[in-house]
Parts: structure tokens; C-alpha cells; sequence
């Protein structure tokens, strides 16, 4: 373990943290709000650290497998615990809990909140809260690596591996660093995209912004209390687009940008999202008509709902907890299966959920034909047996994770339907759930103990559970064990 | 295939059903109620389709792997069908559907009812709809197998472990009728001494008879609106531990009676099932302390309704849908759990929970020591990979059939806690769940494609899936992958 090397790169991650924080700084300029002090206290604070650690630079600038794993989770941690100081010495959100809660939810992309009232935050306020969710989207990792190459040696692709959801991650060109500035790019141009279109759709340009980084975090973040509801149907048929845009995988727009057409459609788990996605749709459509004037109305919402929850962006034009019970259980069911691998999106990834079923059918054939060579192949590549493993194993610690985080927090005076869904919600990094955690409601009636479970369960889900496992078991056999996973990991 | 053999086993079953309901005509008769005509017309239906079947016995008399879990779906469908004759002939549940429900629900032994007044039924229908409990608990093909040896050639082992819960069933003694008999030997002992010391606990002779059915099947039919609450606290604390006893492996008193102790006492499966029970009583108690006016109150509630909804029983003496929270989760996670396996208790069952768990630490600890022989032990034996991968298909499979159970009910027009908690109710063969079916509700407000589901539901959880499946897909492959299943499930 090459400590120093870990001190090192946290204090680049805070430096970094204290530019991204000039830009709301500059919107509070612009509106001439007061909050501008907060948010110059707390750059100095991140400047005074960073130089601190950045001074701890090593000879040996390596960074192992199980470094990678750390650097992330201490990293997420660090910035949320930094990222929540401009919301607490503002006094805008009063508690130092709430603002970690509200920082957490923003980097890990869930969208979930603790405000009862939105829009009595300050311009700049809101503008570092949705921000929080472009930079976590991509990942704070990818973007310092996209700004800096780190290092040679190759240790930066564990960086990306541990950060990036999914089962799969793999070089989209030799060199990680690249990786990361083309993924970037991607992501920086279909965030440009939906910004024009917005402000053609005739949105408030600094709605426009917010929004935009919601959507593409998969956040969902809003900056009024009725979320999207209140926007005219064109922008909002244009944040349904692009929700669905950023819950597919990456490497389909690398591809698309390389001219190879048939490679980018050929992707199992691009048609399966699409496929699950648009029955859905169709499916709430017909449940939810007689909710609606018109059955383009009730297509809109549905479409709307379904690429919100799917994406696990969060967002709403309408409120569907009041939607028919067959609705709300087919938006919990796409809530669980969440987006595609290499997006922005959480929950337990399309492509993680078909490889678990593929081995199911696998199974039976194998015991019935015992003596022919049994290979689980994805998209025409062969799956190893680890990654088989390491999403069964997955599946195994996400339900025992649901299970504990959901019987302490029933310690807590809340109803069954909202714990369950809140946890839910916030392990698969959504947003909203169902009743008092629904789409009009928020998580600001939890006690202290249910919102540091509900943090926990955000950055475990964002992180896909073995980083912070990483973190708190520190022995030479969960090294071995991390390596060889995030070593296995890439090769599918 | 056997088909003749198959008609000629459903024969002796429906004649068996047969002179089982010579008991209650005989209840009808002491208490001279006039639905004795029901029951004398259901028998001659059953013994005149019962001649027909038997008439196709074949010269050989083999029972394969296969044949045996079609006899196994086939006879408790057909049963049901049969059993359910009374009910709607004497037009004390008016629906055919519905007294299929219920008879159903009794076989199965989950206790789930569509009656919302119990009291109603007269006293004959009463003491069937209870002993359909006994019958189904210790599996009605284990019953004719104790009553008349069916074949040699070691077929009929296969209805054993086709019928039998949980993982694991082994011959006690070389011959399977022998055993059949010495498990039914310890059923009718602890039967006859929880309706002994019921007796001497001043409950009336007939609510003695049919609750020791109920605790003896872990079903839960009472014959008062209020289950167990009327009772005294003498009795209610003897059908507390008798349901905890009746959810411990019928191995452990076989081993008993052979005074092998320590074997007995050895087992793991025991032990954690104590464990949890322990554990989780002690906090509801905790928890619901103020509900009551003295702990002692509170713990001999919490007491009977950990034992009950942990072995699925689903009596009641307290409405737990008003208790706090923490207590309703934890009774759900203990539902979900359930008994040991080879008792008369549904669920999951703590061994094949135990087995997951186990493997996935194998896991971590095999990917750190790649050269290490990996093998897993259970009780000092080895569990073969099969074993491993019948468990974890089971999970699968059992997640796939609650996420579509759940969304063919929520078409219906009820709420999310009772939806939910009826599916988990039904599929682990417990019976009360929360919200409209919980301990003072009843499932007759559900429609028929609702009612269907349920009882597709009791009947795959109470069958541990693989017959039903082997039933719906008679295709070769299946058939080996069963073979071969059933082989290993009894090697464990």
C-alpha cells in the first residue's frame, strides 16, 4: 500500500474540489447573493488541506489495485464531508448532517433530499448542488484524470475501474487517461446538446444549466418544488430523451463516434434497456390513461417516469405514488434494475442482471448435457467464471445491505412503504421512492441515524459496494481478493 | 416415463382422500349437523374416480426420479380439487375458487383464508378445513407410503424428497416406507401431547383437536375469528413452543429416540434457528414493552408470534400489523427465513440460508487462496456443488416467481403493504401478512386471477418449485436436470 501516494492524489482531489467550487462562486457574482463568503471560506479551507496532503508526494508515484479501491472510497467521502461546508456556514441548510446528506446525494447522482422547500435555496446554492451531480456522474476520479494524467504505470485504470458502475469497464484506447478525456468528451458534448435544446424549448437558461446536470448525472436534482412539472412539454419531452441518452452505456457513443454502426447496435444490454424500457412505457400508458385526458398525455407522463426511474435520474412531471398500484410496482421493478453498465445511471445494471438469468439458464442445460464444454458468453464474448461470481456475490451483499439498512431504520417512526422504498432509493441512488419519501415528499423527516444509514447505503450504491468494503476490512485477504476481482472485472 | 403407474398412485391417493374424510363425517354425525350429505357425496365422487385410476395399475411397478415429482404436483392438485368438494357442495364458501383457496391453503399448510367469519362454517367443515393441516404438513404422499408400502426398487424415495421441505432429506433407514412410518411415529407423538397438555389447559376438547392440526402442520386455521387470543396463557404458551418444536428437522427426534444425543444436539441448522428466534424475540420484546402493561405481557406476545411467523404457522394472539416498525420487519425477515428443513415448516428455511451465506464467504476466502481445495461443509459433511447450485438456482428462481406474482396482483385493486406481504404470506406457506391480509384480514377481497396466483403460490412454496416446473416443462432436458437435482439434494 503506497500511503503516501494516497494522501497525495486526495489533496489534487480537494485542490480540484476547490476549483469546481469558483463556478458556483462566479453565479453568486452574477446574482450578487451574499452566500458568496461561504462559498470563498470554504475554498480556502479545501486550498489549506489539499496543499497540506499535496505536499506528502512521493518518490514511488505506483498506485495499486487495492490504492485505486481506497483512493475512491476515501475520496467520495472526503469530497461529500468537503462539498457540504458552502450549504452548512451559508445557514441555508441548517444541520451539518442535512448538508452531507444533500452533498452525498448530489455526487453519488441520487437525487434524493432533505428539503421540504427547494426554491427558498439561493441561486448559487442550487447551482452547486445540481453541479455536484454532473461531477459525480462521470466520476471525480475520471474527471481529475481527465484533467491530469496521474501517473504512468498503469495504476490509473484501477482509479477507473473501482469509480465506474457496472460490471465492465474497459479501455476504450490504451492509455486510461485518454479513456478518460474521450469519455469526458462524450459527456461534455450531450450535456451541451440538451442545454440548447432546453433553452430553444424556451427554459430559463439558468434552469436550462441545473437541469441539464441533473439529467446527465442521472441525478435529479431540481431547482423548482414541482421538479420538471411545471416546464412546457417540448423540454420536457427533451430531459425524457436524454435520460434515456445517458442511461446507456458509453462506449455505444464511442463507437457511434469511430463510424463502427455495427458494433455500437450489436450490444445485448443496449437492447434489452431499450426493449424493458419501452414495454414499461407501454404497459403505464394503458394502466394510467383513464388518469389522463388524452392517451398522448398519459404516454408523456409514462415515458417521462419510466426513463426517470430507470435511469435512476429521479426527476417528475407528475406525482406516482398517486398512479394505480400495477404502476407504481412496474416503476419499483425498473427502479431495481436501473441503467446500463459504463453509464451514468445506478441501480444493479441491466447487463449484471442478465448475466445472473443467463447462468440460471445455463444451470439447467449444463446438468442435463453434463459432458459439453460449458461457456457463458455476452455479446459474443466469452464471460469468465469470476465475473459470474463476482455478480452472484453482488447480489448476495446487495440484499443483505437492503435487509440491515432497512431494520434500522425501522427504528425510526416512519411506515413500511417508505422505509422500503426510501432504502431502495437510495441503495440503487434514484431519489424519490414511494409515500413520505415519494415524489412530492423528502427524506428531512428521518432522525440522525436513518439519514447516516441513507448516506451510507448512497455510497455504497454509487460505488457498487466492494470499494467501501475495500475500505473497512483492510486484510491481506480482501486485498487478493479486490485485486483479482477488479482484475477479472475488466476482462468481460 | 410410468403413466400407468402415475393413474394407479393418484388412484390409491384419491381413495386415501377418501377414508380421510370418514373423519369429519363422522365429526358431522356426533354433532348431527346436515352437511353430512356433502361429505358422503364428496366420497363417492372421490372412490368412484379413485376405482377408475386404480384400475390402470401396471405390471411394472417403477417409480422414476421423474415420475415421482409429477405424482407429487399431480396428487396435491388433484387433492385439492377433491378436498375443496365439501366446502362448495354444502355452500358454506359459495365460490368453487375460493374453497379451492382454502383448501389449498390447508394442504400447503399456510393458513391464509378467504373466510372473514371463521365462526360461521359449521363444526364438521371446521375439524376438515384443520385436519387438511395435519395431512399436508408431514406430506400426504409420505402418508400412503407409511400406510401401504408402494413398490420396491427404492422409487419411492423419489416422492419422498419430492415432497419434503427443504434441502435435504435422507433415509433415516435403508427401506423409505420404514422411514415414512418413523416420521409419521414422532409426527403422532408430539401431536398427541400438545392435545393432551391443551386438554389439561382447560380448552375445549374440539378447539384442542383442531388447533393441535394447525401448530402440528405449521398451518394456522383456528376455528375462532380471533386465532389463539381467547385462549388462556396456559395454553397459549404450549402452542408456542409446540410450534417451535414442530419447526425443528424430524431428524433431531429421530436422533432422540435412538438416544444419539450428541449427534442430535450437533446439528447447525438447530442452532442458528434457535438462535434467531431467540435474538429476534428478545428485541420485539423490547420493542413493543410499552404496548403492554408488563414485560412479561409483551415477551409471551412476542414469543408467540416469532415461533408462529417464523414457522410459518400464522396463528396469532396479538393484531402485529399495530405493532412498532422494527417489529413488523423483523417478523417479515423471520418469514422470509422461515424452519429447518425437513420439518413441517415453509419458507426459505434456515439451511439453505445458511448454505448461501456460507458460500459466498467461501468465495472471498477461495478467490485470496486460488490453491487451496475449496470444499464446503455443512455439519462436518461435505456439500456437493450441486447441492451449492440447487440452492442458489432456488434463489433465483424464487425471486423471479415473487416479482411476477406481484405484478399479476397488482392489476387487482389493493394496496402495496398487503400485496407484498400476501405474496411473501402465500409463497412461504405462512398466511397472515400485513395490511388488509394481515392477522385480523383475509384474502377474499382479492379477485379470482388474484386467488389463482395465490394458490399457484402456495402450492410452488410449499413444493419447493422444482415439481411444478417439472410438471409444466416435460421436455428431456428437464427431466435429466431433475434426475440428477434429486439425486443430489439427497447426498447432502
Amino acid at each position: 500500500m503506497n500511503r503516501r501516494m494516497i494522501a497525495y492524489v486526495l489533496g489534487i482531489l480537494l485542490l480540484c474540489e476547490a476549483g469546481l467550487l469558483l463556478f458556483p462562486t462566479a453565479v453568486a457574482l452574477i446574482f450578487s447573493e451574499n452566500v458568496v463568503t461561504s462559498f470563498l471560506f470554504s475554498i480556502a479551507i479545501l486550498v489549506i488541506c489539499g496543499f497540506i496532503l499535496v505536499k506528502c508526494k512521493p518518490k514511488d508515484t505506483t498506485i495499486y489495485a487495492r490504492d485505486g479501491l481506497i483512493i475512491v472510497s476515501l475520496g467520495w467521502i472526503v469530497l461529500s464531508l468537503f462539498g457540504a461546508l458552502p450549504f452548512f456556514l451559508s445557514g441555508e441548510i441548517p444541520h451539518y448532517i442535512d448538508a452531507v446528506f444533500e452533498t452525498v446525494s448530489g455526487f453519488t447522482t441520487t437525487g434524493s433530499s432533505i428539503l421540504s422547500n427547494v426554491e427558498a435555496l439561493s441561486k448559487s446554492m442550487l447551482f452547486w448542488r445540481s453541479f455536484t451531480h454532473w461531477i459525480g456522474g462521470m466520476g471525480v476520479l475520471v474527471f481529475v484524470m481527465a484533467v491530469l494524467p496521474l501517473s504512468g504505470g498503469g495504476g490509473d485504470i484501477h482509479l477507473m475501474r473501482a469509480e465506474s458502475p457496472g460490471p465492465t469497464v474497459e479501455k476504450l484506447v490504451p492509455r486510461s487517461s485518454k479513456s478518460a478525456r474521450i469519455l469526458y468528451g462524450i459527456y461534455l458534448g450531450l450535456t451541451a446538446l440538451e442545454f440548447i435544446l432546453l433553452v430553444i424549448g424556451r427554459m430559463p437558461v439558468f434552469d436550462a444549466i441545473t437541469t441539464t446536470f441533473g439529467t446527465a448525472g442521472t441525478g435529479g436534482f431540481g431547482v423548482l418544488n414541482s421538479s420538471i412539472a411545471d416546464y412546457n412539454v417540448f423540454c420536457q419531452g427533451v430531459i425524457t430523451v436524454f435520460m434515456a441518452l445517458f442511461g446507456i452505456n458509453f462506449n455505444f457513443y464511442f463507437l457511434l463516434l469511430l463510424k463502427r454502426f455495427k458494433d455500437a447496435f450489436k450490444s445485448s444490454e443496449i437492447k434489452a434497456y431499450l426493449g424493458i424500457m419501452a414495454g414499461t412505457i407501454i404497459i403505464i400508458t394503458v394502466n394510467i390513461s383513464n388518469y389522463y385526458t388524452s392517451i398522448f398525455e398519459a404516454f408523456r407522463h409514462a415515458a417521462f417516469q419510466v426513463s426517470s426511474v430507470m435511469t435512476t435520474t429521479g426527476f417528475s412531471t407528475a406525482d406516482f405514488d398517486k398512479w394505480p398500484e400495477l404502476s407504481r410496482i412496474l416503476l419499483l421493478a425498473v427502479m431495481c434494475i436501473g441503467a446500463c453498465a459504463g453509464s451514468t445511471g445506478g441501480g444493479f445494471k441491466v447487463s449484471r442482471m442478465m448475466i445472473i438469468i443467463k447462468n440460471a439458464a445455463k444451470e439447467v442445460r449444463s446438468i442435463s448435457h453434463p459432458r459439453t464444454i460449458k461457456v457463458l458468453t455476452f455479446d459474443g464474448k466469452k464471460v469468465s467464471n469470476e465475473t459470474v461470481r463476482s455478480a452472484s456475490a453482488y447480489l448476495v451483499i446487495y440484499v443483505l445491505i437492503f435487509a440491515v439498512s432497512l431494520i434500522i431504520i425501522s427504528f425510526d417512526k416512519m411506515d413500511t412503504v417508505s422505509n422500503v422504498t426510501g432504502v431502495i432509493a437510495t441503495l440503487n441512488n434514484i431519489g424519490p421512492g414511494l409515500g413520505a419519501v415519494g415524489p412530492t415528499g423528502n427524506f428531512g423527516d428521518y432522525n440522525t441515524l436513518s439519514k447516516l444509514v441513507f448516506i451510507a447505503n448512497m455510497l455504497l450504491g454509487r460505488l457498487e459496494i466492494f470499494p467501501i468494503i475495500c475500505l473497512l476490512t483492510p486484510s491481506r485477504q480482501t486485498i487478493n481478493f479486490f485485486k483479482s476481482l477488479s482484475r477479472k472485472r475488466g476482462k468481460m
